[in-house]
């Protein structure tokens, strides 16, 4: 046996006294690199961690008793890379907690790693818009809330290019709720912007971005499995979750 | 936009009338060919959904407030194959949880899939014992229950080798409760084996194995991604899991 069989002392997963620590788009990054490369988790795997925290998060912000059409309708906007991804895999377990997501997804990755997350999608018979109707009131009428999964912290809101441009053109017009996936279409992650969207909701993986440091929506931090060096390291600061819960309202 | 925009039906994720069905090897083995080759599952993204439906079936099972000893030890045994990754990503959602995880893992997997979630439970620092007591009451003395993890469904009882045949002998005479994941070990996973261990309780993945028709003890059904298509063509008969939990206690 190891001389660590015995342990001597239970690390607490939290420390209260600091406040909360808004990330930069750097200090997210060097994070994700640190996960990948370092601690070896997957791709694949954290995009599941994440996409299906958010789908808890949807179901505690908007929760189906609380759903006001007749059938619990949800759009699910997908960016071309990781935070589109998450957005799949949201839809995913969505479906299996009885709603009713359909997913819009103009641009698909040409990554196995995305791919695999659409083909679940589409064998689960969860449906795919081939356009997003410019008529707002569509929208409105068709689901109940929209959950941006769209761009990531590497975005630039100065450079975002068509599709992603009518979308958000479309998506500032709409008047249900919207719930954006760690950054809100439109936003910098290093400042919130008010060319950007206006989400109700806002689910930040990993921590915070400093776009979210004024928040005043729903604001939920998903995804509980960070190591304790990395939480250190970058003295994130994290609030304590509640028992076994995946996420947490800040 | 598709005509499938406006959803006319909901479909019901169980059906209630049909008794469970206990799943044969041939039958596990087809679902799990299924999942991977039709529905694009990734081998890292099932391990980690079921592994981390295990940690929180032990949160179910074994509370942190009811653990008796000092610390909330608990000693996860892998075996070399995927129930061991599951095993090892048990672990390793149970550290953030609050348990004091120690892991033997005698024979690990050359895949980087499984070296991969080693590399996580490594850098959380969760300690490796290098041999397993073979006086038990260290065992009994040192964590509060057993998660054996160590062989699935495709191993053949009568043809356990080294080093699990002696981990088998140790593991029958612990005083401490154990955990089996999937199927105990010196099971068959077509029929109950009185030549195996004896779990206060099962945590089965998928379905539940024809072994698991006559189990008395505590037992779960850990991991809620199934398709539905899947579900049906199997005729799981799988029961209503509540809410959005993760499991379901059968």
């Amino acid at each position: 046996m190891t001389d660590k069989m015995n342990h001597s002392s239970n690390e607490p997963e939290v420390e209260t006294t600091e406040p909360l620590h808004f990330l930069s788009k750097v200090e997210a990054s060097a994070i994700e690199t640190e996960l990948l490369r370092d601690y070896r988790f997957g791709q694949q795997q954290l995009i599941e961690i994440w996409g299906y925290a958010c789908a808890i998060a949807i179901t505690k912000a908007f929760p189906l008793k609380s759903i006001s059409k007749k059938q619990p309708t949800v759009l699910v906007v997908c960016g071309p890379e990781q935070n589109g991804s998450v957005g799949l895999v949201c839809a995913r377990h969505l479906r299996i907690f009885e709603y009713e997501p359909t997913i819009y997804y103009p641009k698909r990755s040409s990554h196995s790693v995305h791919q695999d997350f659409t083909v679940q999608c589409e064998k689960m018979d969860i449906p795919f818009l081939s356009y997003l109707p410019t008529e707002v009131q569509l929208i409105n009428d068709a689901y109940n809330l929209v959950i941006d999964a769209t761009l990531g912290p590497e975005s630039d809101p100065k450079d975002i290019k068509e599709p992603y441009s009518s979308i958000l053109v479309t998506l500032k017009q709409v008047k249900i709720p919207i719930a954006s996936v760690d950054v809100p279409l439109g936003w910098d992650a290093d400042e919130a912007d008010k060319e950007g969207i206006s989400p109700e909701v806002l689910i930040s993986l990993v921590a915070p971005k400093k776009c979210a440091t004024n928040f005043s929506g729903k604001h939920f931090l998903a995804g509980r499995f960070l190591p304790y060096d990395i939480q250190k390291k970058y003295e994130l600061n994290l609030p304590e979750f509640p028992e076994t819960e995946c996420l947490i309202e800040l």
